[in-house]
């Protein structure tokens, strides 16, 4: 099954679909059933073609990757930097535990590459939306395993596939601001090839690769923003491409990338 | 007048709504005009709050910001670099021209920083979607000039105020795959600062600046695709904040800048 974009006298429509009102997610909560519910009492029902696109932030809190920073003992390491960027250490080991290298360490800033291969600061430890001051939340361990569950259990709901992109907002170089992007995916294919299809004048595309997975979280970060507590939105009428493949091909391999 | 999402039931909704059948754009041409009589001709009519989204290649097209490869004459340092990677020099030569420093050389890549301040592939320089084999387009003289104009000329056509976005696809590192960008704007804050807001647990948020008009090129760029041709998308239904600001502001400066 491939979805078409909306027509409407000619005019072609993605509609960005906020989810508001879900409770507040602790482990093992099963999201997909509360987002059911929350969707039928909301009068919205899913249909087929639609994206479902959710931050990372509740898959953590609902697969338990939550850290109590009570309960960390920093390093000898993470207690040095700790003195000279002014930071809670413990904050900082949790951070260094979630890295396989530091990409870049400079000012009070820390660009980490994950465990999964993510390049972002702090490694996606994040303190904000989580209850209790002493808390922070991990990215999902599999991303694009929570990201297959978690189709998996809205296709049994709804009856019908339905993609799921877990997003989480990344700086970048060069530019500033965050902007929302694809950690895990499934479901659709996160990157589309243009290269040797033709433009309208007849000239083979080169080099066009589009990271579709992205530009979908970062549509979808529109409805979401930070502090609404939206943490699902919908995007129906985009065309995507199904695939099993997940969101690792999103990340540069190091023999490609100039800027590691 | 600061629009507000829309809703319905509860549901928060932004559309992105791709504007199919503009005519081929010539040097002169007036694009906002000629956006208007698409509009009616499809029947559908802009609205207070609705945003434009405009790929580069079409106002570098009406600006005549078109090079014709056989004018152009190769400097001995373009022709030293095209035997190496096998290019045509005169495409070399004007992506040289383009430039204010080149970022990074490197096999058959060239990611330079233009005269604007952004960094990208190429300076900008495209052969795609270019009427004849021998022309390339530059990216426009001043994006953000170019959104001003091009906002201002909507509202003398429509009453009312229309944010404009000028986009082009991107590269960045760390990621496989273009994303589509914000490279000029009018009319709109393109960075969104959540800084000293609080979550909904009180937790100050920092360092949480949104680049909104990336995310918002982003979008866009799910309606408009690469050999679609469709180069202007409306968005609908996003509470953007009214600014003077253009997009410079989304150039992080060389001092902050890690990875120049």
């Amino acid at each position: 099954m491939k979805p078409s974009t909306e027509k409407r006298a000619g005019i072609s429509e993605i509609r960005i679909i906020g989810v508001p009102g879900l409770p507040e997610i602790r482990p093992t909560d099963p999201i997909p059933a509360l987002l059911h519910a929350r969707l039928k009492a909301l009068r919205f029902a899913l249909e087929p073609g639609d994206i479902c696109l959710v931050t990372q932030k509740i898959i953590s809190k609902a697969e338990g990757a939550v850290v109590d920073l009570e309960a960390v003992t920093p390093s000898p390491f993470a207690l040095q930097v700790a003195r000279r960027i002014k930071k809670d250490p413990r904050l900082l080991e949790v951070v260094l535990q979630q890295s396989q290298r530091i990409v870049r360490m400079d000012r009070d800033i820390m660009i980490c590459e994950t465990k999964h291969g993510w390049i972002c600061a702090n490694a996606g430890v994040d303190q904000s939306n989580v209850p209790g001051r002493n808390f922070v939340t991990l990215l999902p361990a599999d991303p694009d395993g929570s990201a297959r569950r978690f189709s998996r259990e809205l296709e049994a709901l709804f009856h019908f596939p339905v993609p799921v992109i877990l997003t989480d907002t990344f700086g970048r170089p060069w530019r500033e601001g965050l902007t929302n992007v694809a950690i895990g995916s499934a479901g659709l294919e996160p990157l589309i090839d243009w290269r040797g299809k033709r433009d309208p004048f007849g000239y083979e595309l080169q080099k066009t690769l589009v990271a579709v997975a992205d530009e979908l979280a970062s549509a979808a970060e529109l409805v979401m923003g930070k502090i609404e507590g939206i943490p699902i939105a919908i995007v129906r009428g985009y065309a995507y491409q199904p695939s099993d493949a997940g969101s690792q091909s999103l990340i540069r391999p190091p023999a490609k990338d100039m800027f590691r």
